[in-house]
C-alpha cells in the first residue's frame, strides 16, 4: 500500500516520446557486417542504444542484426537516410532489411471468436500502453465479445463463417485488413484460415495455440492432455503458415496442474498461460524483436 | 484452432450445480480425530470427495482439516446437522469449525484505487464463473475505474480520503461493507487501513503487495528492487493484519527480470504477477482452502 | 554463510528414526471408504499423519487413498494388523492395497549407461539421506562409470549389450535383479528393454525422458527439438511399459531456451532438468506418493 | 532410450577447441563507441560472433559492453593487438576494458565447509566440461570433503578457523590463493570473511546466499522463511563485498514450497536451488558475461 501522494507520478504514461528507429537485417553472414553498419549509423549521428546480433553459423550461415538507435541527431531525412544506407550497406551485403518508426505504431487487426480472456488481455494492455499499436480493425464470427470491444470505444466488425460461406467470409475479412493493418492476432479464432487468406492479407499472423507444441497439434488439445495425464499444460504462439500448427514459434510457457484436473479445469488454468504467451509474443513482434529464418525464429 | 462444432459445447458454464459442502476445522491434535469427523459424515449420509489435513506437531501440536463432502444424501437438515456435529464431534475435540455451502457463493467487497490490472482481472474472471463469488460492494478513493466497473453491471462507490478525512472516510467505508461482505481484497488500494477498520469490518481482508516479502515491506518496492538489483520481482498476496505487510502470507509468485529494467518496466512486469498472485489467493480463499495459525497459513 | 557454531546443528541426520507406515488403496468408488479406513486404523491405535484421496469419479469410478500413519501405538503385530485390515476393511471394499513400512527402505536397482548425471545425482541423494533406499544392484552396458559407483561403495555390473546378445543380456540382467530389488530406475539407460524383460523383472521400472512427452517421442528429441524451434526443452519422467515413450507419466518439468542455443546446448540445460525430474520421481515412487491408473498417475 | 549407436557420436566433448576472445568494457557514454571498437575488430581481421551493450543513461550515463570474436585471422600478435586497441580505442574513450582468451581457462579457487551440494556440482560441471576452469586449489575448514575432492583427482587442503585463529587462517589461506587463481567461489563456506582477506585476495569472490536476499539476510534463512511462513524460498549467488549479504546480485532463483515443510525439509528444497543458482552465476562469470557497477551487475 502506498501513500497516495507517490501515486500519480506512477500514473503518469510509460510510453517516452522519444524518437527512435529500429533496424532489422538479414543477410549472408560474413566479415565486416557490424562495423559496417554501426559505421554508416555514427557517420549519420544515429546513436546506436541496443544492439543484438545472430549467425546460424560463421561460415556460410546467415546473419541477423536488430539495432535500436536515436533519430535525433540523425544528419539526413529519412527517406534520403534509407536510400544511403541501401546503397552503401545494404545492397554490397545483399540484405533484406527495414526501418521501423518509434513514432509510427503498428497497426494490430484482431480475429477472435468467442473466447474472451485473450482478446480482452490484449485491449486492456493496449488501453495501459504496454502494446504500441493502433487496432483499427476488430474481426468476429460471433456478436459476444462486441459490448467489450465497444468498452474500449473499438470498431467491431461480425463476419460469420460456415463450411459453405467460408470463401466469401474470407474476402469480407480481407477487404477489412488489406492496407489496414500491419499485423493480424488471432486471439483464439477458431476458424482455420486458407492458403489464399494468408496470401492476400499479406502481413504476418501470430496465432495462439493452446498446447506446448509440437505435443497435441489439432484440436482439444486440452482434452487430448488430460487423456496423456500430463503434469503441465502448455501454450504456443507462432507465426501461421499454411501448414496447421507448423509455423514458427514466437513464445511458449507452461503450468503446473495435477492429476485433480478435468478437462476444464486445464482449460481454465491454460486460460492463463495463453493470454500471457500471445501478450509477450505480440509485444516482441510490436518491436521488432522476432525476426524469422525457416520455420524457426530468433528473439532478440 | 478448433473446429466452430466443438465450441459451443466448451463455452457451456463450467460451474457446476451440484451441492458441496466444505468442513474446515482447527483444533489441538490428538488421536481419532479423522475417524470421528469421517465416521459422523458417513453416518449422516455426507459422501467425501476431498480431505486435506495437517499437524504443526503430533505431539501437543494444531490439527487442521478441510474436508468437501457432498450434501445429496444428508439424513438431516442443514441446522440440525451442524448441531449434531457440533455435539458429537466438535466440542468432544474442542474444534473451531465452520462449514460452507456451494450454493450459497462469498461476497466479496473491493477497495480499489487507481491501478486498473487487478481490479479488472478479478472482474473478468468473476464474469467468465472462475471466482464462484457475488460482488455487492466496491469503492474507490478516486472516479478513475468507475467506467470499468459499470461495465460489468457493478455499484462502484467513490469516498476520497485525505490525511484529515481518513476517519471519516473509514467509517463511511464500514458503512458500506459491514454485513454486506464475507471478505474484502483490496485490489491494489493504496491507503493504509486503521486497525479500527479491521476490527470494525470483522471479515478476512486479503492484501496484494508488490514485492516477495519479507523483501521491500514498505512504499515503492519496485524502485527498492530496481536499487538492490535483484535478478527476480515478485509479489505476495496476504491477510492483512495491523502491523503493515506482516499479515499470514497466502500465495507468492515471481518474474524473472535483467539489468535492462528501469523501475517503470519492473513495475509493468510486476502487474502480470500481482493479479495472478491475487487471483490465485482470491479463489483459494472462496474455496476455504486457506485455513490460519498464527501468522502463516495452511493453503489445503 | 552461517557461524560455524550452528554448522554441526544443522548438519545431523533429516532422517527421522520415527517408525510410519503408508497404506495405499485403490477401489471402485463407494460411499464409507474413508470413514471404513479411518475408523479402523483408529481403532487399532494407528494415529493419521497424513491423507490424500482421489476419485476418478463419484458415480462408478475408481477411488484412490494414501494414508500415512505412526505404528507407535498399534495394538496388533505387523502381519495380524494386515490380516485384520484385509478382512475387515480391504475385502468388503473390493480394495487393491499394500503397506509399506518406513523401516523397510526400498530396494533400487539401476540401470544406467554412458551419461553420468542422473546417475550421480541418485547416487548423491542417496548419500545424502534424501532418497530412502537401498541399492543392491547397479547394471551398466559400459565401463564408464564404475569408478562414480565404487567411490560411493555401490556394486557395479557391466553386461555388454548388442543387437545380437540383447536376448541373453537381458536374462543376465534378470538375474541379478529378480527378488533383489523393489523397483528400477533408467537412469539415462541407452537400450530399450523388451516385453519380456519388463514382466521378468516383476517391478515398477522408471525411465527419464529427455523432451517433454508427448513432443518429441523416440530417439534424439534434443536434435528435434533444437529443428523445431522450441522455446523451452523438457523432461518427463514416467514408468516404462512395452509401449515406447507412453507408460505414465509421473512428473514433467522444462527449461527456457533461446535461438542460441545449438543440439549441445539444449543438451547440456536439459541436463538439469532430467536430474531434477528424475529425483522427484523417484523420490515420489520411494514414498508410496505415485498410484497408477491406467496410463495415468496420480501423485500424491 | 537412444539407440547405441548414436550414444558414441553424443559423447564427444562439446568444448571446442576454436579461438576466441572476449572484449568487456566499460566508460562513460558517448556516441560512437559501437562504431569505433566493431570498426578496429574488422580492420585487424577479428570477426564479431556476439556482441551485447548497456547503457544506465545515454546522457552522462555509464556504457557496458561485451564482444566476442574470432581470433583466426588476427593481423597482429595478442600483445600488439591488446596495445593497439588501447591507444587508438580505449584511451580516446577513457575506457576500463579487458581481454580474456578462450584457451586460457580461468583458474577457480574454491572454499567449502561441510556441505557437498554446491562443491560436488561443481566438480561435477567440470569434469563434464561444462565450465571452462581449472581448479588448482580447494580449501576447507574440516576434512569432510576431502575424499570427494580426491574422486576427482583435486587438491584439497584443509586450515581449520577458530575465532581465535581466524587471522592467521585467512594468513595461510592467502598464501595458498593469490596468484594462483583468477576468481574464488565459496561453495557453502561458513566461515565470514575479513575485509583484510578479500582485499588481499584482489579477484572476485562469488557466494551463494541460501535465500532470496535481500529477504533473510543473515544466518539461518531457512529457519527464517519456515518462521514467515513463505511460499517459496530462494538462493543467490553474489560477488562478496565487505557489507554482509550485500554484494552485487548475479543470479537468483525459488522453490515453490507448502505449510508442510519443515526448517529440514525447507534446505532440502533450497539445496537443489543452491547448486543450480550458483553453477548459472560461475559459468556466467567464467565466460564474462557479467559486468559491475556499483552493486549492481549485467549479466549479458
Amino acid at each position: 500500500m502506498l501513500s497516495s501522494m507517490t501515486l500519480d507520478a506512477r500514473l503518469t504514461p510509460t510510453r517516452t516520446p522519444e524518437n527512435t528507429a529500429r533496424l532489422t537485417i538479414s543477410c549472408p553472414d560474413k566479415r565486416g557486417i557490424v562495423a559496417a553498419v554501426s559505421q554508416f549509423l555514427h557517420n549519420h549521428g544515429a546513436n546506436i542504444i541496443h544492439s543484438d546480433q545472430h549467425s546460424t553459423d560463421p561460415e556460410g550461415g546467415q546473419f541477423f542484426m536488430r539495432m535500436e538507435f536515436y533519430l535525433e541527431g540523425l544528419d539526413l531525412a529519412r527517406g534520403a537516410f534509407e536510400r544511403a544506407f541501401a546503397a552503401v550497406v545494404a545492397e554490397p551485403f545483399a540484405m533484406d532489411w527495414r526501418i521501423w518508426y518509434s513514432d509510427q505504431p503498428k497497426r494490430m487487426g484482431i480475429l477472435v471468436s468467442q473466447y474472451d480472456h485473450c482478446f480482452l488481455d490484449l485491449l486492456w494492455r493496449w488501453r495501459r500502453g504496454e502494446l504500441d499499436v493502433e487496432i483499427p480493425v476488430i474481426i468476429s464470427n460471433h456478436e459476444a465479445l462486441r459490448a467489450d470491444a465497444e468498452m474500449f470505444g473499438l470498431p467491431f466488425h461480425v463476419i460469420a463463417v460456415s463450411k459453405d460461406t467460408k470463401a466469401q467470409a474470407e474476402a469480407e475479412q480481407l477487404a477489412l485488413l488489406q492496407g489496414k493493418v500491419d499485423f493480424v492476432v488471432l486471439a483464439r479464432y477458431m476458424q482455420i484460415l486458407s492458403g489464399d487468406f494468408l496470401q492476400g492479407v499479406g502481413v504476418p499472423v501470430i496465432n495462439i495455440h493452446h498446447s506446448f507444441l509440437p505435443a497435441f497439434v489439432g484440436a482439444n488439445p486440452y482434452r487430448a492432455a488430460f487423456k496423456r495425464g500430463v503434469k503441465l499444460v502448455g501454450a504456443t504462439a507462432h507465426y501461421v503458415t499454411e501448414e496447421l500448427d507448423a509455423g514458427p514459434i514466437i513464445e511458449q510457457d507452461v503450468a503446473r496442474v495435477t492429476h485433480r484436473e478435468t478437462p476444464e479445469t486445464l482449460m481454465r488454468l491454460g486460460r492463463d498461460v495463453e493470454r500471457q504467451v500471445l501478450a509477450r509474443a505480440v509485444k516482441a513482434h510490436v518491436e521488432d524483436r522476432v525476426l524469422v529464418h525457416g520455420n524457426k525464429t530468433m528473439v532478440f
